[in-house]
């Protein structure tokens, strides 16, 4: 019998390395070595950072030869202050260990500040692509933008829970969803948290949740993944659609502000321009179809087009200087069971978008709580309330007025950074054709 | 056009609510309802506590008539000290409206203490036995669970990552896997994130995820689950599989010091019983088998049986008093192609089994690096290394030594509350025969 003490060791942080002097001592991967005639630079990758490391025979003892990129070594050496290094320091190389060596060369270089493949090159070789910093560095601010949703969701009463994926029925209907064998019957892959966010309203009364979410959608865009993570929120005793608006509003406000603290250097690399929340303007379906005609266009009848969307989004950053825009009241006929009708106006729903920079990265709305109201829908929408007998079970024995709302994380991530892909914005993107790596 | 300027409100607390004195309002459900003659106690149920306010004919203005659980009211009253009340003060209902009522009486109480309703009904009527103060605590305790371990993991240098779970081929191969329709092909759901992973220890050194995970399992037992959440995490540039074992013993010391502080009323509510992590012993799987036969029990050849678990961790608690404890070591035949073997003792591999209060709850170990030895290994083993190509681009391009472990958060819960079925521990469970809610 052994005992496990539970001593672990931190990643040694810039800081904590350069403070080291002549005793620093650090691991990583060969990313790059640039031989400068007397000298050599060697540039180390770690899981956080890239370090210049300098060779010269005048205090290393080991030559570099052989070492290629993607061998992992253990340098040890001196932090030496160096206004031109990225850091401010280098490390003059001392000595150095190999600890693992890769079987073959690179077949790209991932060392250059901009990879330039296709998307699809990139994709394919994503367990090398994504070290190279500026892609991985997409990642670091993707977590951000999850931890600082989590966060406000955290500080304003939300409980975060986990729901089931595999469903006997699909929360949006229709065609786009995954079939899937279970034992001896037959199940789906679920588009969205949607019943369990409802069910959860009368535990929790505020509940979100950030997990993976399945649309078996025929759509091969720039802007559509057939697995992505979702963003969700729902919240009990609102007023109206306007409080899941707000509630909206102070989380991006909030998360943005996280992501600009968090991510200072990736932020940099991409030159990204994040947004400051303040007030968000808000048009009807109806006025953003007026502004739209006004544009020398023709609307959707039904829904926003994807390049109406680019132009409205346009048009409001001109007018308001907002990267953000929502619009609400949409054709009911074309919104889900769930959806609470405008009582002023039952030819719309109390259901809103939010438009970020030219794409819908939001879908929201206040849902119906009234037992008999939404039996009555399922009716009139052709639709079973048998078959929904679980999830109404919430709304037959008590729910409040309450809605919610979903966001596609990997949508937020492109628009936030610009990206041209939102593929490039999941780090192993699921779409018709794409299931590896 | 309007503008949503995100002025969003808080739930109300116990402490603002008992400090707003005459002027308290409050909006929740009706949990129960008392009739003591004279006046009447009305429980208010919020999505974070129950409050216990009064009607009295001397300061409320209307009767409670026909109000019946799950109503959803505002209170106005007053809220007045009372040691006697569970919070120390209750509050008088001046007046109340009601928000919204249920269609159908609950079928059974929701409001007692102890549900004491078989599984099977508790679970069939989720969406209201989880209403249940009990019942959402364990929700509660989940919570915070996950959260310990998500902020040790930040704390230590981990990067938080989204993988897919619609894959081409499952992490852990073998029939106990779903099939799914992919467009046009085959796919499955991810047994376990191991090979992306593994692939990103490349990328960030340390990873984590919290996500579900999906097993075909036909076993019907009261510790499976087909779908649950994992807890998993890998790291490179380790030692030895002890590495990753000081991590987790850390890790878990940390996690129960968070649900400590974080769920004081829900731990008192279960009389859970939170374990110190000190340090937690480790046996081989060859010493765990001398033990359990000394026990006067037939230990399995390759894996230890589910009861010798149990007899195992009895008899650790009597002589270590630890309620956590590690086998390493397992034979090599048995564990995955990606374990690495013991180089001192190739019929042995570095991977081990942490079990708590008799029960299996974490895999892990040391994973193998080297690009040809896990070709040959694949080989050996029957499997195409061309099958795995995506996967293998990792080991080919350079990885430092690494590993890490899966957690499930589920018997984690279920053995810290001392549950005596995983699916008590799950909001909507999967199994063999449950699909609904």
């Amino acid at each position: 019998m052994t005992f496990i003490d539970g001593s672990v060791e931190q990643p040694v942080d810039l800081q904590t390395l350069r403070q080291a002097g002549k005793n620093a001592r650090i691991k990583g991967f060969v990313h790059n070595i640039r031989d400068m005639g007397e000298f050599s630079f060697l540039i180390l990758r770690t899981g956080a950072y890239t370090l210049q490391c300098v060779y010269n025979p005048t205090y290393s003892k080991t030559p570099l030869d052989g070492l290629r990129e993607g061998t992992c070594i253990e340098v040890c050496g001196e932090a030496v202050d160096e206004p031109r290094a990225q850091n401010g320091f280098e490390l003059h190389i001392v000595d150095f260990t190999v600890i693992s060596s890769p079987a073959e060369e690179y077949p790209f270089a991932i060392n250059k500040k901009y990879l330039n493949l296709n998307i699809d090159t990139n994709l394919d070789h994503r367990p090398l692509t994504l070290r190279n910093p500026r892609q991985r560095a997409i990642f670091k601010i993707q977590e951000a933008v999850a931890d600082g949703f989590a966060d406000f969701m955290r500080q304003n009463g939300f409980t975060q829970m986990h729901t089931p994926k595999i469903v006997s029925a699909g929360a949006e209907g229709g065609a786009n969803i995954f079939h899937l064998d279970y034992f001896d019957t037959k199940a789906f892959l679920n588009q969205s948290p949607q019943f369990y966010k409802q069910m959860m309203v009368g535990v929790f009364e505020r509940v979100f949740e950030i997990a993976p979410v399945f649309r078996a959608e025929k759509h091969h865009t720039s802007r559509h993944l057939n697995e992505y993570v979702g963003l969700d929120f729902e919240m009990g005793f609102i007023s109206g659609m306007e409080d899941v608006m707000a509630m909206e509003t102070a989380m991006l406000r909030h998360l943005f502000a996280y992501v600009q603290a968090h991510c200072l250097e990736e932020l940099a690399m991409w030159k990204v321009d994040v947004p400051v929340v303040d007030k968000i303007p808000a048009f009807t379906f109806m006025q953003a179809r007026e502004i739209i005609e006004k544009l020398g266009r023709k609307p959707g009848k039904w829904d926003l087009e994807p390049d109406d969307e680019v132009a409205l989004c346009d048009h409001v950053k001109r007018e308001c200087d907002s990267d953000l825009v929502f619009i609400t009241h949409f054709p009911a006929a074309k919104r889900p069971f769930y959806a609470m009708d405008d009582p002023t106006d039952e030819r719309f729903a109390l259901s809103f978008d939010l438009l970020f920079r030219g794409l819908e990265i939001t879908t929201g709305g206040q849902r119906i709580h009234d037992y008999n109201e939404q039996v009555d829908k399922m009716r009139r929408m052709g639709l079973d309330p048998a078959d929904f007998a679980s999830y109404l079970m919430a709304h037959k024995y008590g729910l409040p007025p309450h809605g919610g709302l979903g966001i596609g994380l990997e949508r937020l991530v492109m628009k936030l950074m610009g990206l041209k892909n939102v593929r490039e914005a999941s780090l192993f993107p699921r779409d018709t054709g794409r299931l590896q790596p």
